[in-house]
């Protein structure tokens, strides 16, 4: 049977994003501790694939995946997922609003429902916890050290806890983006609305560098959905870029793309092609589709072996 | 006497690194338990100004402080400072490792000692605490609920704890950059190797967008340290940009460009010229200093005034 | 009184341009023989300005005009003229086309008319002139050499000509530009439609170098209208660029993208702004119009000096 | 026999630049009136080849050329050739420097001879030819309406005459670059230093439309070595570009430029690859090379179809 790690223990937005990706249906899910210990069981084929969160509207990209997919044994990005982040006060059974004293949640979620805790829990101690869904957990132990806990909805239905209070979380905006995760292989078919994923390290840090590597993308008519730099871990100021773009590896102006990132790159390390959440298909400007590219290519062939 | 925010409790990595701050000499340490708390400070004039962190090379930016100065009431950083992330692990006095069976920490903190942990605590369990300094102070408390916590050297001090072992990140690279933020008003003077910070937002999200203000900095010499895409909150795929660059405000190839990004931006916001803290100057190709954009515009004026 | 060289002899298409010219209006035309003598005319302030041809849709570039403008003594453009270029077959009254046997005019006219020549006068043998209006001139001479001469009609009235056939030439588009050249001084007042000659030498012959160029002008929306790289004469290789955009030196644009230039190349000749001849304005895009310009600085300004 | 057309009469710098062609040994060389007619006769299979100028240092570019390559029926350059310009005053044998009253020569030329003219002949009237060998073959003719002429010192041997003066010309680095035209078929092999020329045709008139076919170039490291832009004749404003590059079609970097233009242009007209005739070979910036582009395709196809 398929197995897919996610991102646990159980009851995290990690799993309620496993359950709405297509892929997982009839799968095994298996909870990781962290994104590196999910990563790993698929390098050692423990599991088919992982899905793992990448980047958050609120707290920014997801360092521990993007370093490990940029600098740690290959793998490969085949899917991707963005659900809205909101946040669910519960508790066991029985336990009332005017009961709760002590709430346990991970500090990041805990800053984003300030608003709702102060306005409707004013005297309630936050306590930290390692994982939202590992704070409702623990309010099936005996005693439960608080009353109730911010996690997922998801970790109600998976605890057994009831509801509280529903979304009451600061930002109505607020979503995390997971990717899920194989080893290298043949990327899925391109869908005609596709992203790919990609690790651009520098030959040398010199001035107008990133513009190069933009040019090459802008060039072929590829857009950029993301772009961050990050440190190597090497030397302190040797950066990495991790970017986004649409379109698929199949298509012609993407391949081409990226063989010439990897001419003028020290490295360029393809993490995968995939269909995009939303379906959004490229806008592209005139001259760099498929057929574009082809009829170009049959063109130079005819210029290079006339008849 | 002056007074300036860190993000606290007492005994963080903030502090430390205010500490190192020329600026921070003779100055009264306020700490805050966030950065929005820490820059409302700054807002409201309770404090001169605020130390807050904007990147650390294992976590990547701290994205509430990127957000709250891109996005909350305007402010200004006037210096930037980086230090090196090392954890220790510290007890009451008296308390051996072999005594360790509880370790308090934020989940960020033990994350980076896995190894260490792994290797010399196997056994120990490891407690969430909302922060690492946080952790330190409450083993002060009567009766303490762990034997141990996992914070800055600089919290030892602070609390009076003993030092169990000292260094015991898995990364030797770690560093936290910290910027110093005050209301805005005028930039400190220019140093000679000195970073600019920018948030730029699109006028719309075409294609090469992104080229397009890469190249106003480029055109006039203007070197990137360091960019990222963020979300903006209002629309998912609204995306701002982070930037730092070389050179000062005063410089006239930075205000240039920055004149060049106000015109094809929907709106640029000048978050600061203030110095670097490595002291590096930047590499500047032939035409791009001040006096050779003096002598341009002396030429210009010739031109169009002749006599 | 006002005098204007043109080049001649009397009867030129020269002259027929300058006669168009509204700052010809109550000026002595004086003709020279050839462009560097009528330049030599305004340095030497014997004439107030010249009216030389630059251009042709038929010959190109009027190579010695270009190279007096780019590596003579300093001259400024004012105006310009564009007219059609149309021959026409002229004699001594009483002449028809029957008693036509030998025909005098400039080779590159002949070339041009060959078509209807072939068609009309397929046995006449034709007599090549130094000039074409040199050529009518010469049918009044005792005995003429030849029956008839093909020039500008404004050679017959000139020469009081009989017109034998119009409006010969092969080509209906056919053009020829002219410009009003004067003393270096300050440019005309911009009109709105506005035009912008330049020579810009490299400062190395590096490979990008007019990517440099251009990018200088397209970053602040300058548009080019002719370009062309000319050998500087110092050696096989070196290159000079002779180039025409849009806009006008006092256009904060174009003075910006010339400041640009000036730091970049080894050197800029600004060769003058002046009203087009066709009065188009250009199509800028947005963020480049002078108020744009002043509002950027302002605002610039104001971060520089905060109140 | 093979067949080469060049720009007659007998004795022209074209029949001397075909000469020293390699490809000329043992060629029959036929002359003709104009560039058009003797490119006519290689569209018409009457000649394997032409030889015409293209280039020349003072007066610039040869438009008949250029146009008849952009604009007429199909042709390629297989060559090229560059001979200085040096101009010879001749006699019939017998005539001294003492007797020259009446001296015959194409404009131009005797525009370039001024200097030498002034100080040695200044009595003498210059009479104007429709070409420099033609002013030399009228002296054969009984009785010869002037006693010399200023043509290419092969003129004189050509038809017999004296050398009254060598090197008479004002410019010693007048140069004519010349290009050897076949029919379109496959170029000669790439020789390590070779150059492309090119004719652009825009897709309309926008701006940074040139800085978009330039992109296209130096993004994949092409160097410009001339560029021009031309009226189409369609209309006034209507323009293409005139363009020679280094490298050769067979070479990576050029057809994936070539292909790129083809894509963004309205037309490419491809016009030939031929051995430079100064075998400079082209500078190379790292990632460019054939095997830089066949390493990156390969790297390109593994993440395609892996294993």
């Amino acid at each position: 049977m398929t197995a897919i790690a996610y991102l646990g223990p159980r009851g995290t937005f990690s799993e309620a994003a496993l359950a709405q990706l297509p892929a997982s249906a009839g799968a095994d899910f298996v909870p990781f501790a962290s994104v590196p210990l999910a990563l790993d069981a698929v390098r050692s084929r423990e599991v088919l694939s992982a899905l793992v969160p990448i980047e958050n509207s609120v707290e920014g990209s997801v360092t521990s995946t993007l370093d490990e997919l940029a600098l740690g044994e290959p793998l490969m990005i085949v899917d991707e997922q963005v659900i809205p982040v909101t946040f669910t006060l519960m508790s066991r059974t029985g336990t009332t609003l005017a009961d709760v004293r002590r709430i346990a949640t991970h500090p990041h979620a805990s800053a984003q429902c300030r608003a709702w805790l102060r306005a409707n829990l004013p005297a309630a101690v936050v306590i930290p916890a390692g994982s939202t869904a590992g704070a409702a957990a623990a309010l099936l132990e005996e005693p439960p050290a608080f009353e109730a806990a911010i996690a997922p909805r998801i970790a109600a239905d998976v605890y057994g806890l009831s509801i509280l209070a529903d979304d009451i979380g600061d930002n109505d905006e607020a979503w995390t983006r997971f990717v899920l995760v194989s080893l290298p292989g043949s990327p899925p078919s391109p869908s005609g609305a596709d992203k790919t994923t990609l690790t651009l390290f520098m030959r040398e840090d010199h001035p107008g560098a990133l513009l190069e590597i933009l040019t090459e993308l802008s060039v072929r008519g590829v857009n950029l959905t993301r772009i961050e730099s990050r440190p190597t871990r090497k030397a302190l100021g040797d950066y990495y870029f991790s970017i986004d773009c649409e379109g698929h590896l199949a298509d012609a102006r993407v391949g081409e793309a990226l063989a010439g990132l990897h001419r003028v790159c020290a490295d360029v390390r393809f993490l995968g092609s995939y269909p995009r959440h939303d379906g959004k298909p490229p806008l592209l400007r005139p001259g760099v589709t498929d057929s574009d590219f082809a009829e170009a290519q049959s063109w130079l062939s005819s210029m290079r072996a006339p008849n």
